[in-house]
């Protein structure tokens, strides 16, 4: 298994990724082999310790990338790596008139950014959010309604949020505004059937902000394990990585669909203790990013029963949690309370963080940064400490979080923005699906490509098999062949992939990640076309 | 001096805030005191090493405060601590209806929240992010313009900020929106009569964002010494102990209306040498939070020189850089690039990052958590690990550096919004300057209360002389004498202050610090009346 074989983007980032991450994670049949860039910079490894001024003959020097965060330096985050930069470099030649590229326009299939690409924004949001803004408008509601289509549900729900927030422009408590905890709590019971309590449910600035408190708090040090899932989403290991604590790995089972497999959690789990790791939480990433997992309930039984055995902390990624195409979304927290309901006693004990956002889903609002998590079972002195962790940045966007509020309590049926809304909540929903299925059908006709049946997320994440030449022809760039792959193909296309060593995959194995936000089936035949051509050259 | 000597509000968060930020300083003449609730948890740290997970007779624990990661722990932060919970306590009892309290209502001046109490957003940014929120408005651009007083530029800036965003709904790259960053620049160029370059200013969710990632990058180990002015912003004292850091405070000159001086600050930072710290960087906050004061250009010089001449990192926080009523605000940029002119090649390798925020002054946004920093002279490997770690966090909100954009670029005279935009702008600032000078009018008369005049920034930061009986009654409650005093006044008055030991004050001294933004004077005739019957029930 290797984490981040792609290529640092700059010289600065150093070369002791991989190490840092997986040197104590006890997993001995994971091979330990630093970035093929590593190289490059090994001289500087050699004087990280030295002061971060010296005087030379051309006087003082400030602060090195020598002398820096070592934590800092060994992160990576190939999401916005040296691919994304690239793209972004192309889009701006492009912009400038720049005809000498074999594509004219750049799609960012790297980074799950709907409104970026083809998805609209639902338009009951929006036109409360600009009521929200701009409260005078509430001033002339005639206006709003007879001139500009402003439902009185708009209007009813903009000035309720008003009434709670005071001012967008006002910081919130800490842990987000009081009625819109209780509207997420209220979403909580009728998603799982079960109560949810306010107290414990914490407005945050996306799922990224929420996953970076709990990992802040539950971290120690270097022998705190967290155990990942293999792929993983690169937030995980990057946070760890800042963190100086220890991912403890697991491979999800790419044979049933990215599942997760029980034996190979409770393998990698004994491995990590064994070797001195203090292991004390489980991410689970569902619906899957980047492998476009959902999750079964028989999974997820499991999941929640090891960690009440080994007494782990469940941080449950749930931001995909409507982005489902086949069977349902289970929710961790409600699959724990009807268990905990089936055998009273049993898995009292168990603590779960799940978490939420805006971003994703069919309201993809990502760049307002907004989300929840809702912590089961935590102790109220270690709650206190979260409390006080989000207190120092002071709060989550407002407008996001009244989004937040928007999101778990949309219109209803019977609502006057009801029709509208779920004309464009279904439209998003289905349109994902046609763009997922097509493309894994392309994919599935690809030469050494293999592909699972898109479940959910917004993610394909499919296998690839290169030849030794092409393997060869990567190592001579001094990039993993999955990297080298992803780069050609961003050169040859302006398509914008991640190749998988950005979210660790099983050892032999390749692959690489892409959304399937993109319209049309164009990108889709460039695909295809660069992977025959890719595949006859270094054949 | 001493730092954080309020009382803890939880007893989860231990005893060691002080000794950890202080411990290392080497500045001999500062005390170090353990704060006086610390002995409460003696028994608790000696435990802080068990595994977080036992066994006890009532069955499995999870995860403990004792176990959690010790810097959080052991952090503060006093402007939302006890006394801000407690105010919210009240609040809520109030808003139930409790007419037990001698108050009807709560008063939040322990925090610059400008919207929360009287502040009124300018219109004409509103105006915009109603548009941007809403972008089908746009459709109806004469309803906008006949029904409701939107003018041309409005209009024209929506579609401009939306042409280069795409939608506040997408993730922009991470260190901001391309187009934003220039407004920025050529901001910073009209503000200080040098060039800016956008490839090096980032924009932040709120200027703390900007400081939690510049000390993540400059703070290697325990080693890495940051001066802070005492008293400070307790933002910089958190995040340096969560990142287990060292605070080199040097005070300000409460003689000289809280002035910097240099023979405090080269004191400070010798000692800390001596001491082994690797002092990095020296913080600025002008005008000054909480004391108020705007730094003579002659002050900025001088900490600019020592900066130069010990090769320390600048980080000048700006975001009073409006809030100011007496001179004229000196940016530490400005000053730097004339002062490279003045001397060429003497001041060539000062590094310096200069933060704003859109939080502060006449825009007041704090909700929307919007920002920027600039960086002047830094590595380009430091630089593009800065970046790096922003990207970890994907971007600020999209809305809050859209706001940005209007901030450094609003209106201008002949601009159709130009004249209300002024008249809201100017009426704020007046009003800021009237409330800080009725409140240090009605400080100057109470006994045994002294304070500077208001400069800038959104605070007063009065100094307090307390009778023996006072300072053993607080004791008696394991509180500092000043945590003591606020806690009374806001259960006499239902004001929220903060107590100087939360900021940080010189030995021996007492301060509190209020902001004033609240309206009236009500409230201010409440403070007056309480603090003559506390000094009277000790005497």
């Amino acid at each position: 298994m290797s984490f981040a074989a792609t290529r640092r983007p700059l010289s600065a980032m150093g070369g002791g990724g991989a190490l840092a991450l997986t040197a104590a994670v006890g997993a001995r049949n994971h091979h330990l082999h630093p970035t093929s860039g590593a190289h490059h910079h090994k001289l500087q490894h050699l004087n990280h310790q030295r002061r971060h001024r010296s005087t030379t003959t051309t006087g003082a020097m400030g602060l090195t990338v020598d002398a820096i965060n070592a934590n800092v330096r060994r992160a990576e985050y190939a999401v916005r790596g040296e691919l994304a930069v690239k793209a972004e470099e192309f889009r701006a030649r492009l912009a400038k008139g720049d005809s000498t590229l074999p594509f004219d326009h750049v799609i960012s299939a790297n980074i799950g950014n709907p409104q970026q690409l083809d998805q609209k924004p639902i338009t009951f949001f929006r036109q409360v959010s600009s009521l929200l803004e701009n409260p005078q408008l509430l001033e002339n509601e005639h206006v709003l309604v007879n001139s500009l289509g402003y439902k009185a549900d708009v209007v009813e729900r903009a000035r309720w949020l008003l009434k709670q927030v005071g001012s967008v422009g006002a910081y919130s408590p800490s842990n987000g505004v009081p009625a819109i905890k209780e509207s997420v709590a209220a979403f909580l019971q009728r998603r799982d059937g079960f109560p949810a309590d306010p107290a414990h449910i914490y407005l945050s600035a996306g799922a990224s902000s929420g996953v970076n408190t709990l990992l802040n708090v539950i971290c120690a040090d270097k022998t705190t394990g967290i155990m990942i899932p293999i792929p993983q989403y690169p937030l995980y290991t990057a946070t760890l990585c800042l963190l100086n604590a220890t991912a403890v790995p697991y491979n999800l089972d790419e044979s049933r669909a990215w599942g997760t497999d029980i034996d190979t959690i409770n393998k990698a789990y004994e491995q990590a203790k064994a070797a001195g790791t203090d292991v004390r939480c489980i991410v689970i990433i569902n619906p899957g990013n980047p492998t476009g997992a959902s999750l079964s309930e028989k999974d997820i039984r499991a999941v929640i029963d090891f960690a009440s055995r080994e007494n782990l902390i469940l941080m449950a990624d749930e931001v995909y949690q409507t982005n489902v195409f086949v069977g349902k979304f289970h929710s961790f927290k409600g699959v724990l309370r009807q268990m905990q309901k089936e055998t009273p006693g049993k898995y009292d004990a168990v603590e779960l963080a799940s978490l939420h956002s805006i971003s994703k889903g069919m309201v993809g609002e990502c760049g307002h940064r907004g989300g929840y998590f809702e912590l089961v079972g935590f102790d109220s002195e270690v709650e206190a400490n979260i409390y006080k962790f989000v207190s120092i940045m002071l709060c989550a966007p407002v407008l996001g979080q009244c989004l937040v509020e928007l999101m778990v309590n949309p219109p209803k049926p019977g609502d006057p923005s009801y029709d509208l809304y779920n004309k464009e909540y279904s439209g998003i929903h289905e349109g994902l699906r046609e763009r997922a299925t097509a493309l894994r059908n392309a994919f599935s006709q690809m030469e050494g490509v293999e592909c699972a049946e898109p479940q959910g997320a917004m993610y394909l994440f499919p296998s690839i098999h290169l030849s030794q030449k092409a393997v060869d022809a990567a190592a001579g760039e001094g990039r993993s062949p999955d990297d080298f792959y992803c780069m050609r193909m961003l050169e040859a296309t302006g398509i914008c992939v991640i190749p998988g060593s950005g979210f660790g995959q099983a050892e032999g194995t390749l692959h690489f990640r892409t959304t399937f936000l993109a319209p049309g089936t164009e990108w889709v035949g460039s695909i295809v076309k660069f992977h025959k051509e890719f595949m006859d050259k270094y054949r």
